[in-house]
């Protein structure tokens, strides 16, 4: 998915909160937006927002001097995620489709996010996700592929979703499960170490994705990525950023699993903003 | 008050809708942000944001080569006017305390808009605005004042506000009233023509601010505005615009009545968004 012009405020946007939130100071947050906004200026419209937002946030990081500036906040958020794994891991257990509990919980860990996402109330918009309806729900075609895949690409995206995702690998033992991290910090997305902090090393391979765009862009990705990719019998893609990059995929059962975030992306989707999606992409 | 950072992606956002409700051309809409970007990038942090708002629209009105892109809009709430009138000067008329509900019916028609406010859905948001809490009431010294004031100048806002202006003015018959208008079309803001087709010119003079940006920055404005406002005992001043050219004034008795549309202002005024405001700002 290509950049339409209403993402553009949004980078803005991030811009703008992302200095606020990491406390910089007033220079800093000036110089943030300026240079922001000149690389807007002459930026590739063709270019997916993942892309775009990598480049934002090397604004960010390259003027706070912080390789990881939303470190505190990951910190903070794996702090909670055992007990968000206990909470509804438990949810799971007293579930009479676990599978479908699984899902559930690993779209709902989607809600925290700091980049594209407005405000957030993390426990409350996790609960609602927990009961909503979907806006897609291709189950039938996620169970009919599992049922003949044996290996799977889980492509992570947030932190403290990363435990989320634990609860729903979990209920895939027994197929040979690869999660998909980024290979540098980038806003709250998930790297090595917080897929080590949810504890996915123990169950998946735990590889990077050769870049540290906020989205799976594949021209980023590194080779040896795209070989696991390309080995794998189907995908699991997770969150906003994942979809933008992978939506107009070819040749690869993915299933996209997601809250749409903002306007862009719902319209996309022929979806309202808020909704969640469990999204067939066929591939054959 | 002067923009402050988190303004910047706001103007952005404006740049971009106002291409898409204005149904220009892909090329024409690129024009406007790009050309957008670049004021903003070199614009001075201190102006208003009535100003830059000025600024943005001039840009759209060139590229769009109307000189009154809003002129649909502004026309099909001009026509649910009459309905709007009636049926709030009806609540007056049923009211105990005619002119409290005047004032809020006055606030309430501040909820259309086309800069700032994002979303909005006008009956429902009127009628949410007719029972709501105010965040400031200073209605005592609303009355205090009025009862010693003879002049009274009413700075004017969007249409169709114009209609429920008009049935706060009949509340106030006994005054000398003069209406200020923007002096050419900005956005829905009000000019004499609309102040016309709301039926202002019977009960009160109508004026001319002397610019066109949308909200009244007096280092805009003509002498004779000036002079008029000098003279006049008292302000009413209407909506968000309003508020940021005029909230340090000093030396005048002014009333703001608005309501607050975006986290800037809010935390200026130290409410929540959406909150309704009745705030004296004293004078002598």
């Amino acid at each position: 998915m290509k950049c339409y012009l209403e993402c553009i405020p949004c980078f803005v946007k991030q811009a703008v909160e992302a200095g606020n939130i990491l406390s910089s100071t007033a220079s800093q947050r000036e110089e943030i937006l300026q240079k922001s906004l000149k690389l807007i200026i002459n930026m590739d419209r063709n270019m997916t927002p993942p892309e775009a937002g990598m480049k934002i946030h090397s604004i960010i990081k390259f003027i706070t001097g912080k390789k990881d500036p939303y470190k505190e906040i990951k910190d903070y958020y794996n702090n909670l995620g055992p007990e968000f794994y206990k909470k509804y891991k438990g949810k799971v257990n007293k579930s009479k489709d676990r599978l479908l509990t699984a899902v559930r919980c690993a779209i709902a860990g989607n809600v925290v996010d700091f980049g594209v996402a407005g405000e957030f109330d993390a426990e409350k918009d996790i609960e609602k996700v927990m009961t909503q309806d979907f806006a897609y729900f291709d189950y039938d075609a996620f169970k009919k592929i599992l049922s003949k895949s044996r290996s799977l690409l889980y492509l992570a995206d947030n932190v403290p979703e990363t435990f989320f995702d634990r609860i729903l690998i979990e209920e895939l033992e027994d197929k040979e499960i690869t999660y998909v991290v980024k290979s540098a910090p980038i806003i709250n997305d998930a790297t090595v170490e917080d897929a080590l902090i949810a504890g996915i090393d123990g169950i998946a391979r735990v590889v990077e994705s050769g870049s540290c765009a906020p989205g799976t862009v594949l021209s980023l990705c590194s080779a040896e990525f795209l070989r696991t990719m390309k080995e794998s019998d189907m995908v699991i893609s997770k969150g906003q950023g994942n979809y933008e990059a992978l939506e107009d995929i070819k040749g690869k059962d993915v299933f996209f699993m997601l809250k749409a975030k903002c306007k862009v992306v719902a319209k996309h989707l022929n979806v309202k903003v808020g909704d969640i999606i469990f999204k067939y992409k066929g591939g054959k």
